[in-house]
């Protein structure tokens, strides 16, 4: 009985994975730079997201697909903006399945689209688990979460391809030791590019963009 | 097939209630006041145990089940003061479930115990499902995650007993509302009690401490 259950589960995330790479296809073909963003809940991937809507919004064209367990708070700041976008509620689910980015998908002007943010369901422990079809798998990992978070959650970490270190801003409040987070990050990841910035004053957002803008440039070029 | 799925997780959840049945049944025999310590990762379930324990070790029995997907972190700062605690690592998995607290039961001196904390995978999605033999579901909320929370993980919030809202001493550095928090959990949950705490400065911490051992005085007489 147990076996049958794991076959189950590894049926479903093979089916995943064709599907993300299905919905890759698709983003690639229409030369759509698609990020994946995961963090614990408040850590702030929306704030991330409403800060590079209002800075690249005049040069690209940006949209969204923003997963949640319930309501769509995130789903209305952005549509208040004009940024299309297309909410997910998973009903009780812990993280975002290429099938439902697929659904997504089909809801938005994609050859209207330069760069699309999945903004992923709260969670430091399943979402990484699932491809959705993106190019960029960004986590964002909070100074108050504490600097143990990659020891406790190191899959997460190991996975990523960016961590955003969010709310530096509080850093003189807090124990946060930004050396040893990075010393744990760099060795679960060491290809993993950091930035340490504040959502809320702006610091450091302008290596993000940069970075962000050349990643959205070589997608056009390829 | 989809069904098939659908019929194994019942299954699992009911085997899970039975069993946490049995290990009520069990820490009930022992007059053992447990809770099922539940939030986002790094609000602050471990820094809440161990001012528990700091305050209240002196007059009470107390032990710990910790739960995490990985690492031993922090099992070693409770084992450091001298309390009895079993490790739990969930190998991916986002929540304890029954089978594993009778695991950590069949771990602890149980005749010994007044006062059992067992600590959870930190994640506002899935843990609530899941009973595990608890008498007090706590969850910790902290200021830092933002007071649109409890809109956006309702569940959690609908289940619990108490909610513990941690780093009250970050407030003035957040746009955190008190009162649209508040009204919100009431919401949701009616009788739910409320304690705002800064584990750090020890702020609001009294009146916690004052309604645990009240209700260890409660569970011993009964």
């Amino acid at each position: 009985m147990n076996i049958k259950v794991i076959q189950v589960g590894e049926k479903i995330l093979g089916k995943n994975e064709d599907k993300a790479a299905e919905n890759k296809k698709r983003l690639d073909a229409q030369k759509i730079l698609t990020i994946n963003i995961m963090s614990s809940p408040g850590a702030g991937k929306t704030s991330l997201i409403m800060a590079t809507i209002k800075q690249l919004s005049k040069k690209y064209k940006i949209a969204v697909i923003e997963g949640d367990v319930a309501s769509s708070v995130d789903a209305e700041k952005v549509s208040a903006v004009g940024i299309p976008v297309v909410q997910i509620n998973t009903g009780g689910g812990c993280h975002l399945d290429a099938f439902m980015v697929e659904d997504g998908l089909n809801n938005l002007p994609l050859p209207n689209i330069d760069l699309l943010f999945i903004e992923n369901v709260g969670n430091l422990i399943c979402p990484n688990a699932y491809l959705l079809g993106e190019e960029v798998r960004l986590m964002i990992s909070s100074t108050p979460e504490g600097d143990d978070k990659p020891y406790k959650y190191p899959a997460m970490f190991a996975d990523s391809d960016v961590v955003i270190l969010n709310k530096t801003d509080l850093q003189p409040h807090l124990d946060f030791n930004e050396k040893a987070f990075r010393k744990v990050v760099d060795g679960l990841n060491p290809d993993v590019i950091l930035f340490p910035v504040s959502c809320k004053t702006g610091a450091g957002m302008q290596e993000w963009f940069d970075w962000l803008e050349g990643k959205i440039k070589e997608k056009k070029n390829k």
